[in-house]
């Protein structure tokens, strides 16, 4: 691993390349009304949940088939124009700005489920549909699809970036739960990767490939993902410690007993403020360890009682349980809440949201004296974390009118993304290099790793149009 | 997904490229001793215990580190000369076979334990250690690592077929349990890919590129794989049932139940037999499913309680536990010597072993008409599966004076895969590609993602020097 790059990672590089008007008008002539070119739908599509900027796209194609993706992929290649595609919108690390300029496509109206499996435990559909709707659409089959970062993404966004969010501890990740795709290629063409087969060892891994490529190396057009049987019993609670210290220990713990919690999430006193005061609770401003338990009635309790002897050696409050659906429902939907609970704290604040990672048992070296270093930073923040994993986010609120907050909250970042690296972590967990950590991913990985993923880039994507500018810089 | 193609795979393509005697020269300067080019030698290393030949290697050399690979490999690179990773030699598949030529490089020396993380669940190796050997060294930690192909494969091996094994319905196979790798690229460069993290969405999948790539991409040199709690409590048991159907209905019910089961494997009439010659037991001549539960104790009894449920009302007899230690590891012992006790049945045979998979709810569908095909076909034969992932072995025992037996396997084989991939299946489940699956490959992906795989393959290995002529030819 090399020093992290003294790098400021301050603004992404802004470097529009021509979109000509004979291309513009074969996209009219090709889409219609499908094609907008209007300001207002633009700019929706130029920015996402992230704190940086740039020109909007030049037009917006809403696709509603793989040939439109196809065609559209085409059209771009032969005027070297730039396409993003755009799911929910809610990438945080600028994956959806054209920071080459370029046109968005919008997925949106791929949101069909195309075939449910359930005797397979798996399911096939468009791109633009998401998270909770894919959820709703199987309800009825016993089964459901356990990854959910913060907001309500679009699968195809969510493969792109190799999400997770609360229940990766337990079903892993979008790289673990992605088993067969359909991409289309920057020249436009269809291919196919995996099969609806568990596992295989047919030729290279070109789905995990695309998994997490973010949008630079093919724009998926369908999705076959893993279900999983809705466990029998579902029991959560709640546990109040005296220091993040000790809800961190609990959670190492925990992990290293070997207990298949199912969710296992940190929040501290901030973040329990914040949540509280928009989600109406009144839970204690201390910090949470916030927990979920799946399996047979009885494993549920084994698993619990574990965690209770667990947590009270570590000094934690008594558990709260949250027994009834409905107030579990409550709860995990505030923990969800927080990213927009934070925003709306500080009126207009643009939020910095750090994402390291780390083996769990460094977790305590690497979140402890980054705690230290945010509160004596004077600018507001929270913390939450998926710490079963290993993986917790800082979110700094930004004041747009005071630029010393940016910079201050970037060398924060940059201090803890270096020590996450000495200690065998990663600059991301799930939310994926985008713009704001182009400059650590050499750090991560080395020089020789980028240079790898950069060949790649270069032959699966000659004329560099899908996504550019994004992991990094070619 | 294509028609198969009409290529009846009988035989490798040998394409014998130079090796010029200034590489050899400059081979024996570098490596003294450890260059050998003694003809036992080179033949020893030429071959797998699968049923193809090719002349062997010009030279072996065997590494002793990352340097001696980098060293090894740069040369080669310099005078186009292919290479060939070697560590257990019990690839199925042809991986082994020089057929275009080239050095063997040996990595049976590079077998040390280079660090033990029992904390973070993880461990990283060298890649010539092998499984049992891995968890000989890590048996003091309460941790194992559960793949276990047949063979006593090496990490290496196993991490470039994507290898899986009994375990794999719970545990995951070398996809789902490599962390990170250093590997040496076609021009002797050494990179790291992923971090001792249990996660990332930080650029590229690399490691799970690099995963299944059956060393046409990149020498694994340094290996971290993920650790599992060895479970409180373990079970196993066997089951006879009245027919395969029986058997697999079993476990197609006892997958979509959701119990989380640690190994169900089918052994045929045949494979039973074969088994109770070779490790003198007296098992039932009768389809049988071995099964292990692993949890808490009263994990594994509510486990077992509801697959017993299952196996009665598909008319399996009463189960048969193996309590103790002992006896679970002379099971299982017997199960993996399932392939060397066909071997020796038939003396001097080879045989071919099939590798299909498919979702799990299609599994009857697969199996059931070919076993009938086999049955038909009068050639000795044995079937063995990890039938809780799908994936089944037919296991056919060529006599070599008998050309017929070869082409008759080979067009049950070609049958079987064509009816896996109309099923949503994969034509290799665990052995990989090889030589011998080279024809099934663009049956099954689609000629687009070969031909993403062959642009990966040129970018990343412009000389072709990587174990050419595996997985496809360029």
């Amino acid at each position: 691993m090399n020093a992290p790059a003294t790098t400021t990672h301050l603004l992404p590089e802004i470097r529009l390349r021509a979109v000509p008007q004979a291309f513009i008008g074969a996209l009219q002539a090709r889409f219609g009304a499908q094609c907008s070119l209007a300001q207002a739908v633009r700019e929706q599509h130029g920015r996402d949940e992230g704190s940086f900027q740039a020109p909007p796209p030049s037009a917006v194609v809403f696709a509603e088939s793989t040939q439109d993706v196809a065609d559209a992929v085409q059209l771009a290649s032969q005027y070297a124009v730039p396409v993003i595609p755009y799911g929910a919108g809610s990438s945080l690390e600028g994956h959806l700005l054209a920071v080459q300029g370029g046109i968005s496509i919008d997925l949106n109206r791929m949101n069909r489920v195309l075939s449910v499996n359930a005797e397979d435990l798996s399911v096939t559909v468009q791109p633009g549909i998401t998270r909770k709707q894919l959820n709703d659409v199987i309800k009825d089959t016993g089964l459901f699809f356990p990854i959910d970062p913060g907001a309500d993404a679009s699968i195809g966004g969510m493969s792109a970036t190799r999400a997770s969010g609360t229940n990766a501890v337990r079903y892993g990740t979008m790289r673990e739960n992605v088993l067969a795709l359909e991409v289309v290629t920057a020249s436009g063409e269809v291919i196919r990767t995996g099969t609806r087969a568990k596992k295989s060892s047919a030729g290279y891994d070109l789905t995990r490939l695309m998994v997490g490529s973010e949008g630079t190396l093919g724009i998926m057009t369908e999705i076959t993902v893993r279900l999983h049987p809705l466990p029998e019993a579902v029991s959560a609670a709640i546990c109040s410690f005296p220091s993040i210290e000790a809800a961190v220990r609990t959670t190492i713990e925990t992990i290293q007993f070997g207990v298949p919690i199912a969710r296992v999430e940190l929040i501290d006193r901030h973040g329990v403020r914040l949540v509280n005061a928009h989600s109406k609770l009144d839970l204690r401003e201390e910090p949470m360890l916030l927990m979920e338990f799946h399996g047979s009635p009885s494993g549920v309790q084994e698993q619990a009682a574990t965690v209770q002897d667990i947590a009270s050696e570590n000094g934690g409050q008594s558990f709260e349980w949250a027994s009834t659906p409905e107030e579990r429902s409550r709860l995990w939907a505030a923990r969800h809440s927080a990213y927009f609970a934070a925003v709306q704290s500080r009126p207009g604040c643009r939020i910095i949201s750090t994402d390291t990672c780390v083996p769990i048992s460094r977790l305590a070296d690497c979140l402890l004296d980054s705690v230290q270093e945010a509160e004596a930073s004077g600018i507001p923040y929270f913390l939450v974390g998926h710490v079963g994993d290993g993986n917790f986010h800082f979110g700094y609120l930004l004041d747009p009118n005071i630029p010393e907050e940016r910079i201050t909250a970037e060398a924060l970042n940059h201090k803890l993304v270096a020590r996450a690296l000495r200690l065998g972590g990663t600059c991301s967990g799930e939310h994926g290099v985008g713009l704001h950590k182009i400059g650590f991913l050499p750090d991560e990985t080395g020089a020789g790793a980028v240079d790898m993923m950069r060949a790649i880039k270069r032959v699966l994507d000659p004329r560099n149009i899908l996504n550019p500018g994004k992991i990094f810089v070619l």
